[in-house]
């Protein structure tokens, strides 16, 4: 792509490329897209974007975002306080709500331990969770950490962290996809699904 | 995708998923993008982005799109004032200057004369071309509109009008492509590129 005959327009181009996964040709058809349309679309744009990155905030107790002091979530009186489940990102959090089968709270970490980038548990704040443990005499606390070698790591921390506290510590359940064929499955999940067996329900 | 826990998040991810080829999905990774990232950087795209469209338009002279009365194509003394490329859209400008190919001025209609839509000789502006290429005593208009039936006829009644006026009036080469294999060029262009048989240059 050449120079184009518009400082203005090559600003936005530049601008808009900076975005992952749009290249200078998809920017440039967004500008021209924006160059088209009514200007009172950009202008809610850009008035919804500024407000997003000036006004988002952590949740003060999950660590989520947040609107406000607290989250949405922390906030909503239907869901149970003494239920927390530790999960790595905020996308996680979304993942977990799609499933609509969690009415508990979160504690969004933000990263896993990893010694190999340097985190360590204090880089996770993870003090604020067990102290929230404490303060807000939670029953259970339920690991949804990614099945890695750190999330694992942090699992197991975290685990060991909690004994000292009277709470419930559970992780998500294990084993093979439902609408998986049995023979891609791998042979670790298969292992432990077979040892993990259940009684047959009928569903 | 259920509702997000945050206002601020899906009024974002709202507006950037009304842009064309943004989806729910990419429109949340943007947004969730522009919070980790530097704020500075969402500064810069919402001021370039209101630059862009409070500021960008029309040359007055050949109605390209523009950062001032004349764009930078019309006010560029190197090329040459008497020559006028007529084209449907900013975007054939863009194709014609990758080329590196065509120095003179260029003429954008916005569109093409089309029965069907009830777009008229009107609508386009022609009269601003008829006048142009009298006042500024155009010496040659090149006709670069797409070879659809619209285009075509668009072309035919430019160069009609034309007549009357002291102007070589020219259209684009049409032939096989370079790097196209002849088993797949469609029959009128083989035909026409037979029938318009050039002397044999070494290039």
């Amino acid at each position: 792509m050449s120079e184009l005959p518009s400082k203005l327009l090559s600003q936005a181009v530049e601008s808009l490329s900076a975005l992952p996964t749009i290249g200078k040709k998809s920017a440039l058809r967004l500008a021209l897209y924006l160059i088209k349309t009514d200007k009172e679309y950009t202008r809610e744009l850009v008035s919804s974007l500024t407000a997003l990155v000036e006004n988002i905030r952590r949740c003060e107790q999950c660590n989520n975002l947040s609107d406000d002091r607290l989250c949405s979530i922390c906030t909503d009186p239907r869901r149970s306080s003494k239920m927390v489940c530790v999960v790595e990102s905020f996308r996680d959090v979304l993942a977990i709500e799609d499933t609509n089968r969690y009415q508990g709270q979160y504690h969004v970490l933000g990263g896993v331990i990893s010694p190999l980038d340097g985190i360590g548990p204090d880089d996770l704040g993870l003090d604020r969770l067990f102290d929230r443990v404490e303060r807000a005499q939670i029953s259970e606390v339920i690991l949804a950490l990614s099945p890695t070698m750190d999330g694992e790591t942090t699992n197991f921390y975290i685990h060991k962290k909690l004994k000292a506290y009277d709470v419930t510590v559970s992780a998500l359940a294990r084993g093979v996809s439902y609408g998986g064929e049995l023979q891609y499955a791998d042979e670790l999940t298969l292992g432990h699904s077979i040892i993990a067996r259940l009684p047959y329900e009928v569903t």
